[in-house]
This record gives C-alpha cells, sequence and structure tokens, in this order.
C-alpha cells in the first residue's frame, strides 16, 4: 500500500505554487526520475511512451512531404565546429567537450552535439555534386547535449531528445518556402494532435539561431501566462554553404552555393502538454497523444462475472483505442486517483448494477463528465468521448489563450499588464535591437515572436516611441 | 550521367575479394558515409531505412511480451561505472571520456555510456522497494560509443546504434527465463524476418560479457565462412545487484536482492544481412525487411500510355508493398543495374507490348527468376513471389550454413578444416580456458558457442585429448 499513497498524496495546488505542481506532477505521474548525472534526466516508461506517439506522429507527417530520415555521429571534431562563425560563437560556451579516449588523449577535442548543421554540412558538401542530387530534405531523432547551468525536466535539460531536419536546396526560395513549410507541420501536429494553439512567427534578430538568416517559431502559452517556444524552424540561406563549400553544378554547368535550412521539436514539447492541460489532480493528456487512451476500473471486482465483463470490454475496445484494465486489489477510489494522476484520457467504471442494466459509466479526464453508456455501442460512445473531448481540450487551451492575450498601446499599458495580469502582450515596435534588449532589461519580457498575422496597434512603438516598424508579441518565457 | 554511372560500375567480385566487396556494396549502395570523425558512420537514408524496419518489427516484438522502453542518460559517472568490478575492468580501456563541460573543466569525469547497466541499476535502487515493484522490463534505443582501433561499416564502429533491455526480477529462476525468452525473440526475428539461420547457444566464461554469470547468444554464418555474433543476452544473477543495492521487501517483509538481465541487438545485423544474401550485383534485401518491395520500371516510357500504366501499378501495389517508380530519363538497364544495388526485391518491367498483352514482366533479384503476370491478378502475383523469395533466401543461407558446418573429431581434422575449407567447426571441448586459449592462439579460430542442440562427437576434448565436457561451435568470426 505504500506504494498506491506515493502517487495518489495529494500535489501542490497549481494556483498556489505552479513550479512546485509541475515538479510534483512530473514525478507523481512517474514521466521522469534524477539521475546521478547532474541535469540529465530519465524519461521512465509513461514519460517515453509520450514522446514514442509524438515520433510516430510526426514522423509521418516528415515522410508525406519527403523527409528521409538518417543517422550522424555523436561527435563534432572542434575544427569542424568552428568553420561558421556565428554558430560557434552561439554554441561553444555549452558545449561538452570529449578529451580522452580510451587510455589516450585525443589530438583534437570533440564536442557532444549540441546541433549538427555543421555535420551536415559536411556530409552534403561530399554528396551533393549536381543540381540533380538537390533537394536533400534529411532529418534525424537523436538526443542532443547542452551544458545548462540550471536545469527542469524537459524544460531545460543538458541532454534532451529531439529531431533536427537539414535541407539543401538549388534556390532561396526553395529553401523559405521549406522552412515555412516545416513551421505549419509543427503548428499544425500541436493544434490537431497536441490540443495546443500556437502563435506562427518570426523571431528578431536578437533571438534567432546562431548562423541563421531567419528563424521561425511557434509560442504556446502556459496555463501561468508564461510563453514556452516550441519548435523552431531556420533558413540559412547560403552562410552555412559558403563556409563549408557545399557547392553544385546548376543545368547551365555553373558552379552554386546551395541554400540550407533546420528545423527542429524536442521533449521540451511534453513540458507544453504539461503546462496546458494539466490541473489539480495531475496530468491531462489529450486523446490523440495518449500512451493509454482508456482505463477500465471494475467496481466490486470479487462479485462474479465482473471481471470477466470488464475483460470483455477491454478486447472489443482494444480494437481501436489503446486500453488497459486495473484489476489489481487496490480500492476504486485509489485507482480513479491513479488514472487522473497519469492523465488517461477517460475511465470506464463497470460494476455489478451496470452489468445488470447492460450499462457502464464513462468519466472524461478533463471536466470529470459522466456519461452513461450501454454495452452494445460502447466502442462508438468511448470514439466520440475522445473526440469531443479532443476539440473541446484545444478550445479550452485557445479560450485561456485568447483571454490572457492583451493589447499594450503605450508603455504604461505595458508595464500596468505585466504587474496586474499574465500572458501574451501585443505591442509596436520599432525593431531596434537596442530598444528590445531595454524592454528586456527593465520588464523581463522578451519578444516571443513576429507574428506572421499583424495587426497596427499604434503607429509608434511601444517603449521608445520611434515609428512602429512590426507588431510583436512579448512574454515572459521558459 | 556522372552519378549514374558512379551507382552501377562494377564492384569487386565476392570470390576475389571479400573484404573490399563488403566495402563496395556499403558504398554504392548508399547505406552509409564516412564522417570527419573518424570510426564514426553516417547512416544514410538507404541504410537507416533498414534500421527502422529492424527496429519497428523488434520493438512490436518487444511490446508484446510486456517490454517497456525508456531514455537514459548519455553520460555515466567515473564512480558509478567503477562499482561493480568486473564490468569496469571489461569498458574501461574502450571508452570515450568528457572532461570539460562548457568552459569549464568537470569535477568528475563523465564517460560516454559503452552500455547502460550501471544507469540501469542505480535508477532500479531509486525505484525498486516491494515485489510490487518487480519484474522491471525496460529497454532504450539508442547509440552507444566503444573506443575502437580499427573499425568497419556496421561491424565494428566507435558509435554504433542499438537496443539495450535491462530487467530485473524477484527469482534467479524468472531472470534466466528471460535471458532465453530474450534470446529466442532475436533468434526467431533473424530467422523470419531476415531469413538468416541462427545457432544458438551459451558463451563461454572467456567470451561472456563483462559482470554476467552467463552470456547467451544467437552466431550466423557469413558467405565468405566467417561467424557473426548477431545478438546477446545476459543473466547477471545478483551480482549487479548487490554492487549497487538494489532491493526489495518481498512478501513476508525479508530484504532480498534482484536478479538481473540484459540484452542486446545493434546495427551489425545489417552487416550480418548483407554478407548473407549479397551477391556480385550488390545488396539483396529479404523482403520482409526491405524499405523499398517493389521497383517499377517502365520500358520505352515515351511511348504514350506507358507511364500512365506504371503510376497505376503502383497506386494498386501500394496498398500491400512498399512500391517505387523510377521514371527517370535514365535507360531501362542502368534502372536495373541500381535496383540491384540496393537490393530492391522484385522489379516490375513494363513496356508497351506488356500494356498491350495485360501483362507485366516481375523479376526476383536473389535468382533474376522473371515470371509474366496478368495485369489483373498482380498484386496476389507480387505478394506469392515475395513470400516465395523471403523463404527461399532462408532456405539457401541454412543451405549454405550446413554446407560449411563441419565435425572435428580430432586436432588433424580440426587444423585441416582450417586449412583447406571454411565455416564453422563443431568438436568437443575440455572445458578449460587454457585449452580454449591455445586454440585460439594456434588456429585464430575462437569459441562462438556451446549450442543448446548438443551432439555426442567423441569421449574427449578435440585439442588436448583430455575428457570432453561440451559440444562447441568454433569459428573465425568478424
Amino acid at each position: 500500500m505504500a506504494n498506491e499513497k506515493k502517487l495518489v498524496e495529494a500535489i501542490t495546488s497549481m494556483d498556489e505554487d505552479f513550479a512546485q505542481w509541475y515538479t510534483d506532477v512530473v514525478k507523481k505521474a512517474e514521466l521522469t526520475d534524477y539521475s546521478s548525472v547532474r541535469g540529465c534526466m530519465i524519461l521512465r516508461p509513461a514519460g517515453y511512451a509520450i514522446w514514442e506517439n509524438i515520433q510516430k506522429e510526426l514522423d509521418r507527417r516528415f515522410k508525406e512531404i519527403g523527409v528521409e530520415n538518417v543517422y550522424m555521429p555523436l561527435f563534432i571534431p572542434e575544427s569542424l565546429l568552428q568553420k561558421e562563425k556565428d554558430h560557434v560563437e552561439g554554441f561553444a560556451p555549452e558545449v561538452a567537450w570529449v578529451t580522452q579516449g580510451g587510455l589516450d588523449p585525443l589530438p583534437e577535442r570533440l564536442c557532444v552535439r549540441p546541433t549538427s548543421e555543421t555535420l551536415f554540412c559536411d556530409l552534403y558538401s561530399n554528396i551533393i555534386h549536381s543540381y540533380r542530387d538537390l533537394p536533400k530534405v534529411y532529418n534525424q531523432w537523436c538526443s542532443v547535449v547542452r551544458w545548462e547551468k540550471t536545469t527542469r525536466p524537459f524544460l531545460r535539460s543538458m541532454e534532451f531528445l529531439w529531431q533536427e531536419g537539414h535541407t539543401a536546396h538549388a534556390t532561396a526560395e526553395e529553401a523559405e518556402e521549406r522552412t515555412i513549410q516545416m513551421l505549419n507541420v509543427y503548428a499544425d501536429f500541436c493544434e490537431q494532435v497536441l490540443a495546443i494553439p500556437m502563435i506562427k512567427g518570426r523571431k528578431t534578430d536578437k533571438e534567432k539561431f546562431a548562423g541563421a538568416e531567419a528563424t521561425y517559431t511557434i509560442e504556446a502559452l502556459m496555463h501561468d501566462g508564461k510563453a514556452l517556444q516550441s519548435g523552431t524552424s531556420h533558413n540559412f540561406g547560403d552562410g552555412f554553404a559558403k563556409a563549408f563549400g557545399v557547392q553544385y553544378t546548376d543545368a547551365n554547368n555553373k558552379l552554386q552555393y546551395v541554400h540550407q535550412t533546420s528545423w527542429g521539436m524536442s521533449t521540451r514539447i511534453i513540458g507544453a502538454i504539461i503546462m496546458v492541460h494539466g490541473d489539480d489532480s495531475g496530468l491531462v493528456l489529450p486523446p490523440r497523444i495518449a500512451p493509454t487512451q482508456v482505463m477500465i476500473i471494475p467496481i466490486n471486482q470479487k462479485k462474479e462475472g465482473v471481471l470477466e465483463k470488464a475483460q470483455e470490454i477491454k478486447a472489443a475496445l482494444s480494437e481501436k483505442f489503446t486500453v488497459k484494465l486495473d484489476d489489481s486489489n487496490k480500492n476504486p477510489g485509489w485507482k480513479f486517483s491513479e488514472q487522473e494522476m497519469r492523465g488517461i484520457p477517460v475511465r470506464i467504471e463497470i460494476g455489478p448494477k451496470d452489468i445488470e442494466a447492460g450499462q457502464a459509466v464513462i468519466v472524461r479526464r478533463d471536466n470529470r463528465e459522466k456519461t452513461v453508456v450501454s454495452l452494445d455501442n460502447i466502442t462508438e460512445a468511448v470514439g466520440e468521448i475522445l473526440e469531443k473531448m479532443q476539440a473541446d481540450m484545444l478550445a479550452k487551451a485557445t479560450a485561456h489563450r485568447d483571454a490572457n492575450t492583451h493589447e499594450a498601446h503605450n508603455w504604461e499599458e505595458f508595464t500596468d499588464i505585466l504587474t496586474r495580469k499574465q500572458g501574451f502582450i501585443k505591442a509596436m515596435w520599432c525593431g531596434d535591437r537596442a530598444c528590445e534588449e531595454a524592454i528586456k532589461d527593465e520588464t523581463g519580457a522578451t519578444t516571443r515572436c513576429m507574428p506572421f498575422e499583424q495587426e497596427h496597434l499604434s503607429d509608434v512603438c511601444v517603449h521608445c516611441g520611434k515609428p512602429a516598424k512590426t507588431m510583436v508579441y512579448f512574454g515572459k518565457a521558459y
């Protein structure tokens, strides 16, 4: 019973201490564990299964649009990392260095990949010769390492899992098209599968990726009003190609540089799922990403026929859904709490009286809505409830995001929102980096993105009063 | 045309120089590429797609028998690696060491995982408390690093991809059962999916895994008569549990040590696929593992209606198989050679005369057998041909293995076989490690395994003449 108790102990309330609530959920839902390596997390079965589902669905979407998977080395020689100036400046301070192999010191240090642009450029310079070899649209699923000082499960860790796509194209237009295409794949995936609405836009020069000409981002709003950068897509132009000599002969036999992109989504997105949908009972998983969609919990399971009926229901539902049956000897109340803590989308309660009446009770995890359904059409009923729940979760997250998105027309409104409210602030900006940095220094709010959907809120910059160039989403961010 | 030519240039003949043939196939079929990091390989799309299929099929088989996937850190602190004496002695000489993180030297060196027993023990000591927490049957898909001096694509590289399963059980019996169960999963997978027959057996103490009580192995015979260890499963008893303090309270509230196992299969198995099935035209992939199963090659494709019909066939076949259509402007001969080099199981030739006759020509990759089939039932015909090819490939590999398995009843026969033949040698052995080492020193042949299927070939050891304990498969190995 000690083990049962641990799982269903009350967790910290979200409103009381959101950070502690997050830590509690991650731990009690058994998503991760701490390891003996500072800042590296262990993904336990419940956490890794979410990542597997994310992989499966994203990978399917990638392959539909011509992405091919590869695997590149874990290590990058120091000399290779240094070939692109901006890139090495951005990453060198936060990489891990291998200096010894076996019993011997290495002639050249190797960094453990923080990202693999340099390796892909190196490969592309070897295998791209003619315009017939283009485009190359490669991706890899792997882990990367960044030497972070403070870490939190999923949100920031020294090692994390991700996918990184790296492409090479004949023209600048095609590279830009692919950059935007992949951003849209991420945004659609997040909305349709994770039930998280995204703001799509471009990062300012200050916030863009080291070595990129343009970085595009999708930004989500967490329950506590803080923003989370959830996926990025970069257009490198021909900068990396020039640094690494990635050239091809075009149809007129002229030597040209390729144009490159890269794009990534990581286990960080699991942090978003937790912080957008979770509640004081634990995790709430959208049906389309939940590793277990249905938990059957028998009531009075020692009564004759109850477990048999529960198993029968499980067998029937398993053809369409992922289903578990909790026939352990814990009492139903414990089982309900465990199912809720783990975020399993629906539970089915089935006891002697239900069986007699030819029915079962379905309870939604998100709003605890109960539906009594006939056993005759339970599969259809579960399907409908899961679809409804998926849609409602996106609607709820969107309503929360919209209710916490504010317009600031001047600096007084801007600081007032930061003091008395939470969430995104839409405001006009002059485009000047010094002004952007001043806003951050004074308030802690950063530019999240220059959204594709622009609005004209004012003629002047919200901070400095100079002519406005663009509308920006500001926010405090993870 | 330069690119076409490169792919279909003649490769070295297997019989002339098997090692060079292997290197040629790996390169020309575009499975791997060399990287800027000595000894690390790049898995290109054609190579990685084979690994993805291996993963998908093995993972499905794992999950059917209760395996749960997790992800553990890439790094192991030196102090953790040192907790189990035999284990650290086995691995410390061949690991990569991270000594610097960001701009600072580390207080303790971290090794890049060569295998993760120590990390799993550390986790298990934290999450296993009671017999109710057992068994734990975890697995991870990841890359590992071993600082090898000489490397070859797939067969031996500094970094390789694999899965490593790590389990903890209440009893020794259950651990042994799981060890054998997983060995059988590997053997069945190799036979049924990869068409490679396996000898199952136990490793001698000299050849067992560092820290294991018993190591079981599956051994395959390559086309050149050398053996390849293709998967291993280890029973650790309670040795690691004692070193790491992995204990649980049993039903009587008594503290007990768990019993552990680990088991792994790696990208090395792709080397086996190449060396068992390949021929002088390149790769030959068994239909059940081939990323592309059917290549449609139009003949006279500029003639009206040919490409349309080819596309029609592709659409129909795609419902059951993975199909590609080569409609590039290369001539059919080039396309045939490319399809053969890449090992695509069947090609379909379709030209104006075929269309007129309502038929197509199907050519098997393994034996070039041609079948003319009616377009009306082409899907069934392709299915039957692929099934037949899969079965024939296993039969052929088994016949080759059996024809190259010899019995040695005395030392003269043993050395004679090694001089004049190739393959496995079955012989009796005394069980003495010194004798085993002498055989290796004198001949280069090692004990591959003590097979589960024992035969009594003689009363005495083939080398020293002392009483025989067991029959052993000997062989020269990759």
